[in-house]
């Protein structure tokens, strides 16, 4: 039996987490639990996709990413559907360390992003550096993380997943958080050939994604809004179009767009103590978010 | 009555039209009346979109854009629809001159692209650009026409339509040819209290655009495509989203996407002799063209 | 005899001329007699770039623009060492046209930018358009303008140059409006084997410019501190680096930076009246443009 | 005694190192002291900046930066002027380890690029991120290191500059790696004021900088051609721009410019083995590098 034919398949809503910091900036751990038991019970998300762009992974050491996966794996285990891991970083050394702690600790999937500081000059170029990260855990999924926007990367996903089984037999799918629909139709049509699942990452475009095909979404607003989106999801599927719009309309208007509003938005709405980002990024103003967590609120009793 | 009252709402598939130019580069008109009995009959497209991108308006003199919006009024009499005419320039005395014209000849509507050597500095001032250009034809429905990957005008559509019915009365849409899917789901929720038209021009891109509710489309595959894409039209609104991906991804894999293939394609498929395109553009190779043209006859051949 | 045996070689200071308006905005030909004796007494400038960026030739038609070239020609003469015309348009037809025009009022030279809504897709076929042009004024001195952050057209200028005297003998220089020194380095490299000027473009770093050994410059804020950068060029000359930075600090203290601008400044330090720019360009504030005209004055008198 | 009392003004050339891997990607701590004398000796440069991007920090590992960082200090300990160790990373923590770290080995100085996945919103952000690091290393001299072509962040040094001495008191100059001449200059006028030293990092444009009062040059191509541009720049001080410019032409035709291929130069005309560079770079092919390292040697015994 190869790892090919016991894989589940990674599909509806996934939470990109946000890192729980003390006051003082340190990660804390003890959020974790609480936070998966609120993301089952109030959100009906099961997946997590973590220390990715909204749980700020580049701005942690390699060290604090092992401590979070870890929690997130241990505290997840027979709660939470699938754990992915993302292991992005600018060195490749380091990316291969969290690639076999993912491993050792029961993830059941990695993805990373193209280093964005050195940029690789074309697709065979990142495909090689995604192969020397997924060597380092041949037996999990591995899930390319396409964001242009963050690496200033701009070549085509579909550039990027095209033979790209051939070199890493362990690939798994891609998590799109790109707008060009014409590249995601595309990765669609390439990965339902090899079954692998397509994940859309933009979260006030996801509408447009859904039509393409997509078999899932990883976004921050999942975190607060994964109930709403969810019942979108069942609208869609039953060709409703009308109360498909509706819910998306209800929904655009009740998100926020970056790490930093989502995260204190988060805190607002779950009662769980995000706390702030780390620099570069600055605090949101307490009271944005708070006009915002108001709005969810009223939108939710009027469901 | 206001001339709201009696309106005919743009809505379906609009062909943004070539402009047929003879070997010497000059435009021939004598192509236009076989050119819209092709469109009505065989592509089943009943409303033009003339002098726009596709039919290199900015490559023509004002000289030639009248002569060619005169002929496409007069032969389309009692068979088009509607005979929208692109009249944006460089120079607003150029464009005030081409809206007169066009409600001198009877056009069903005009539209201006934002001026792109230079370029408003923000959505203000676009809006009183427009408003300039529309008080040359007052009684003519204006739509804006929004394509920032060739004007480089970056700033939301939404904020050009914010409260521009109180700054031109006779404004009725947007021709929204960009990739910002957010956006365009603002500028659809604004054009529906108004009754506005929002047209969709990214023809590879039209299914993310359909599920936010767009009320048609103008591109310039639908000239030689817009059977296929008709019928993938009706899919959608039943609701089969199964159907829909099929037509579409048979309708990416025919489809041609500048100007100058388009235009060649066009010329394959109809039999009808577009020509060359005008420098700055150059030719196609006309064997380009066959190939692409030889996959829609298979594919037409298989419906 | 050639003709290129016979050319002046365009140096030094070139005021990219304004377009004075009336305060209804048509244009105002009575100014430019007067405009020119300033230049020539006041600012030490005897070379005049026009309908060009700075004189919002984009935004004029075609009649006005022949307007204005014939005005400045005949005022010019025998009191302009140069008259280069900018006949660059969207449509080649147009600008051949304003070629043709040009040759016949007898003006020193003309220029073209590259067609920015259809960009050309290569250095080739902008070469290709520029000589489709220059056959319409055999004779004419044959400039190309380059200016890609109005155009968006980013190709080296250096690959515009390279061979272009095989396709174009009128071919005579360019105008370098860009900030890639390496790209101009090489441009200044490939004209000084053909004799031709490389005039560089943007004021506010003229002095990396010249250090390179450019000809000359053409620039709008040269038409109100001319005197005072005429000045800095003799230090340069001299080799007087401490001088040099100097005046060009103060200099850069003193100017305007946009066509808006720097248009009512010159209104207010030459006391012609240039009247507003022409939509979608707004005017400056009054008040903006007499603040830098007084410290203009402060500094005029302090040398 | 405050230490910017006895700081040592950093002026000249400075080499831009490059990390001398093994052929199996690890670094290489042997190469480091024949490296420092080859510099001294055969190109007279005698400051150096490693772990920035010629050195390819970005792709180390925190513990290898360190390695390398203690090796340069050691080797150049008594023998260079300066070693000034870049500390920039991602996560902030990392680079406050980095920096602490420089201080306690002996380095001359520390710099820092601005973070680049997550982008500081504004220039405060910024002040605040490096004020953060500078705090690990309060006696060390600190060196804002601006290349927007890489971090894609765009805003001019000169509002990080603009106060910064009133938050980080060890603050003291930029490595400008941008094209900017205007930012630049503002940067050289701000930092006269408080003597601090402007680095110009764009080798290939040094010459349109030195003539706006750059105090030295931080690059790749001092490591081969140190020699050549050292005697440009005095050409430059003694005022002669002829030979100023014919020795940078001959500088530029002999330059590489980018990191791989500047790598597997300085093998070639070192004879010092700097290995390939790290993923996602790609190796240079050796031809390509012998063809110009010829070109060098050609050059060299012209002189």
């Amino acid at each position: 039996i190869t790892p090919a034919a016991i894989i589940k398949k990674l599909t509806g809503l996934v939470a990109a987490t946000f890192t729980p910091l003390t006051a003082e900036g340190e990660i804390n751990l003890s959020v974790i639990g609480p936070y998966i038991d609120y993301l089952i019970e109030k959100q009906n998300v099961k997946s997590v996709f973590i220390n990715g762009t909204t749980g700020e992974g580049c701005s942690l050491t390699v060290d604090e990413r092992k401590q979070l996966a870890a929690a997130w794996c241990q505290h997840g285990k027979d709660k939470l559907e699938q754990v992915i891991v993302h292991v992005g970083c600018m060195s490749i050394k380091d990316s291969q360390e969290l690639a076999q702690h993912a491993a050792s600790i029961g993830a059941d999937g990695i993805a990373v992003i193209s280093p964005s500081y050195f940029k690789p000059v074309n697709a065979d170029a990142l495909r090689l550096f995604i192969k020397e990260v997924s060597t380092f855990a041949p037996d999990l999924p591995m899930y390319y993380y396409h964001i242009p926007s963050m690496t200033g990367v701009a070549f085509d996903a579909a550039d990027v997943l095209n033979g790209i089984e051939q070199v890493i037999p362990s690939f798994q799918g891609v998590k799109y958080t790109g707008t060009d629909l014409r590249d995601l139709g595309q990765c669609v049509c390439y990965s339902q050939s090899h079954n692998w699942s397509v994940l859309f990452g933009v979260d006030e475009q996801l509408l447009g994604a859904l039509v393409l095909g997509v078999h899932g979404a990883v976004g921050s607003t999942y975190n607060y809004l994964g109930c709403i989106v969810n019942k979108m999801l069942v609208a869609f599927d039953n060709g409703n179009h009308m109360q498909t719009r509706a819910l998306f309309h209800h929904y655009l208007c009740s998100a926020g767009f970056d790490v930093s509003v989502n995260k204190q938005v988060m805190s607002e709405v779950s009662g769980l103590a995000m706390g702030p980002p780390r620099l570069p990024l600055l605090p949101c103003p307490v009271s944005k978010a708070q006009a915002i967590a108001l709005k969810i609120k009223d939108f939710s009793q009027g469901h």
